[in-house]
């Protein structure tokens, strides 16, 4: 039997369906000890909401717990909530509130209290909205860890895909998509994928960038210019690299079948069809950090807080995901 | 039952993959009588290699069946070739006779002698190397019919995907996305479904052109500019239109159970997904031709032909599709 290890989870924006997914996943027990990092009375109030009997045990630093929480209970650590939330409904006063509780769980990693953490999504809008200057989960996680590149993948049961390129408009990728991004990007997700998913020879399905990867020059010479050299040179260094590869062509089983990533060159190649694949289940990895974490691939969905009627396929599959992830590195 | 038509089935590049498949598919019978336009004796002797006893009935403009050709036979328009072939080795001497095969093909759709058109994979590059100008069965065909504005649509069981742009580098895609040309193309795709598809009133899941479909602004501004602006406009001439979605949520059941296809802004945005889901069954439509045209979605895998190792499901469901189309169309 795997040890007991401890693990922060964070849910997030309180308006949003964060706190009602971390308490449905409460009423079946955990194989390790995981904290909510939340406040109490935001917890017991959404769960009579939700007419859901949890249990919620406080805890805090000076007293962890070493075995996880039966089922029908909840670990909390306890953060000040400033104003009464009302689901559905953002508030400006809050905003503080979600990022101590990222700082926590963040810190609680660096320190080694925590063997990784679990996000529930946030709502950047409203942050920004409240002068705080906050881009992501990511973003965050990267500065408090001091961390110049991160790797943002996601995963399914069957595929996982990496980006080289994340949040940037089309009409910009092209030009992001340099020799040097491309070796720091690859040689992050091989390094995570041996050290903190315990696979030892990763094989790394590449992307073109271009349709038909540039089909020999004639439909773009990035593949020619920028991809083929710069993956010969990270073969020079031991990585198992196929590619690139036409992405309308890869993601089918002949290739997939004997891989263990795919590494697309940018947001809208790689994750529509994760997400087909993955619909309701898919985990969002953030790769190069020094900490384990991961997260849902959703949003707040405001509309849906307090109501029962959220699926929490995403929120349990980056909980395995952190749990598997953790034994890997161990 | 439906009534016989006469379909033009056109085997492609000589010594691809193309002849193999058209007699696998001759070992059943088909609902419409389909006219293989190609060599009868280059048939004959891929029949031979690939212990195939399919009878080859020769049949001619003044002398075409009307009915199906029975299981284990195919109608042949026999076609002359100039230089015997060799499985797996193109000869650019036979150029001409794959582009006379295409002619045959479109100019009996375009007289009216056949209801529509399936094409087997031809080989670009020798055709070009032989000293014609040719980019591709979409473009012959075009120009063939007089045809300005042609889409490329893909479909599988369960999902149809057009594209607004096809075969350029992805650098010059944002540019390439204009309202007079988002605006043609919806146009014929819409009309397409309607009048090839027989779809009363088809409902169109548009994508967006960057990640998140731009974020409110965050992430680019076509959105924002051109792509909402352009189906609001197109909404008043009685487009059913929804969009445009963030790529990777929109392939997913919630919207696809509800649509009957969607528009993707470029190649590799739309085909990794459609193709993931149909793998080994999806096929190449081409709207806007005055014809109907149904097209493998492979190439012409010179390396098995004449193996036998080869698999027809992209053929059959271009035939199905065919058929569809010209009975919707009736």
């Amino acid at each position: 039997m795997t040890a007991c290890r401890l693990f922060a989870l964070t849910p997030g924006e309180p308006a949003g369906i964060g706190p009602d997914l971390c308490l449905l996943l409460a009423r079946d027990a955990q194989p390790h000890a995981l904290v909510a990092i939340a406040n109490r009375a935001l917890l017991a109030e959404r769960a009579t909401q939700l007419q859901l009997a949890i249990k919620l045990i406080e805890v805090a630093p000076d007293a962890w717990p070493n075995t996880p929480a039966p089922a029908g209970s909840l670990y909390v650590w306890d953060t000040p909530l400033p104003a009464p939330v009302i689901p559905g409904q953002l508030n400006q006063a809050n905003a503080g509130y979600v990022l101590e509780t990222l700082t926590r769980a963040g810190q609680g990693c660096i320190d080694g209290h925590f063997a990784g953490m679990i996000t529930a999504p946030v709502h950047k809008g409203v942050i920004n909205e409240a002068g705080i200057p906050f881009s992501g989960h990511t973003e965050f996680l990267a500065e408090l860890t001091h961390t110049a590149q991160v790797v943002m993948m996601l995963a399914t049961r069957g595929l996982r895909v990496a980006l080289v390129t994340t949040h940037l408009p089309l009409k910009d990728v092209a030009a992001a998509i340099t020799a040097e991004r491309l070796t720091r990007v690859t040689r992050i997700l091989h390094a995570d994928l041996v050290e903190k998913f315990g696979i030892a020879n990763p094989r790394i399905l590449v992307c073109g960038l271009n349709p038909h990867a540039g089909e020999g020059g004639h439909l773009g010479r990035e593949e020619i210019e920028v991809i083929e050299p710069t993956l010969d040179q990270l073969r020079g260094e031991g990585l198992n690299l196929i590619g690139p590869l036409p992405a309308d062509t890869l993601f089918t089983p002949k290739h997939l079948d004997h891989c263990d990533a795919v590494l697309a060159m940018y947001h809208d190649q790689g994750l529509p069809v994760l997400k087909y694949k993955g619909f309701g289940a898919a985990v969002n990895v953030t790769l190069g950090l020094p900490i384990i974490r991961t997260s849902v691939d959703h949003g707040t969905a405001l509309d849906l807080a307090g109501s029962g009627n959220v699926d929490s396929g995403s929120l349990q599959v980056a909980l395995e995901t952190a749990y598997q992830m953790a034994t890997s590195r161990a």
